[in-house]
């Protein structure tokens, strides 16, 4: 059988995401390229894979899927099992997958629009895209509700190592490519002010799987870049 | 055992749409107002159920839940099979849970910032907190991305009566606090333009725990409204 097609670069949160996936459950894939500099994402072959034209686009046989949060919980439903994991946490009954889709939902609903603008401004915008200067505002508003949502993330890994309890679970994973770029700006210090988020932050990033992973994903950033895609 | 308690307003979106799964799969529930307009959400008896200060919180015995997709899908896997429904797709194997689990991140990236905007504009920001005029250029380009969706809507909808499939699901049922209230706006036309969706939105529409749970969110604003709360 052949194996899982990722179709996106590896440097792109999306695909990013679903590589963690792909590691963590130790699943035989193929990266495909898609030059998004040229606008393939927006071309027939891609809009096949993804509708909407972005990526990452994902095949395994047969089914074809897109977003990268529903393409993970495929991957670990398939193989997290086999891999020992149990990253749904389906293992502690619906409670505990309960846990694991709270988590997921903050993740997404809180953190991200917090953490991710600081990204695109001082990343994304001035770098990749080139085509913006950091809006300072933007940044100090979004480390002001960041701070919000780290002390919140404090009290709840003061009651357990990860978010949706003892053990690292899809919520924790989600975390990783949008955390991972803050951590290259100047306010990664922002993290020191929680221990516990920093303590929980360094236990992701000491997986072997998510080090697999975030060796393809630049911490240094230049208007060139955008030319190497 | 006491049954699950909600607490928020049922006219809230995120209250609706947990409203909308204790409804579909018959559950026992009792709703215990919170007065937002009073700040009640921002207190601590609140946020003791919902640390980020929103509604609605969820309790179910020792069990306190909160952002109302995750309260959604945990209804669903306790209450679900009673009522012979298959809302996560699981009937399906993985690829089921995977269409649903698509969708359902559909209408959370794609669908809600096209749509949202529009409501938020004419309907939230004016009415509800009375705090704000409409932007007509925010109604205008939320309106032209809502309209690329739909069209992706509509291709999908020619090969499954559903978004996810040729039954009701999780994804579909999310769509409908933003939808309804969207309805309620001079842009409802809109939707004429894609008889399929249309027709899947009456559809969904028909549904008698749906109308149960829409009968007491408003299809008329006025600023004095904020006093009902």
């Amino acid at each position: 059988m052949s194996p899982m097609k990722v179709f996106g670069h590896p440097m792109l949160t999306n695909v990013a995401r679903v590589l963690l996936f792909l590691e963590e459950v130790g699943a035989e894939y193929e990266l495909v390229p898609v030059d998004f500099v040229a606008g393939e994402h927006k071309k027939p072959q891609h809009l096949q894979l993804n509708p909407f034209g972005k990526m990452p686009g994902f095949q395994d046989g047969d089914l074809v899927l897109f977003e990268s949060r529903a393409i993970g919980k495929y991957i670990i439903r398939k193989y997290g099992g086999t891999a020992g994991l149990d990253l749904l946490g389906e293992n502690s009954g619906i409670e505990g997958s309960a846990m694991v889709d709270l988590w997921t939902e903050v993740e997404a609903q809180e953190y991200y629009p917090a953490i991710a603008p600081v990204v695109f401004e001082c990343i994304i915008n001035p770098f990749i895209m080139g085509d913006a200067e950091t809006n300072q505002s933007v940044v100090d508003e979004s480390l002001v509700r960041l701070r919000g949502v780290l002390g919140i993330y404090e009290a709840r890994l003061e009651k357990s190592s990860y978010l949706a309890g003892d053990s690292i679970s899809f919520a924790d994973l989600n975390h990783i490519p949008f955390t991972f770029y803050f951590m290259t700006t100047q306010y990664a210090s922002v993290f020191d002010e929680y221990p516990k988020v920093k303590a929980w932050w360094e236990a992701i990033m000491a997986r072997p799987a998510v080090q697999r992973v975030c060796k393809n994903m630049p911490t240094q950033f230049s208007v060139g870049m955008r030319a190497a895609f």
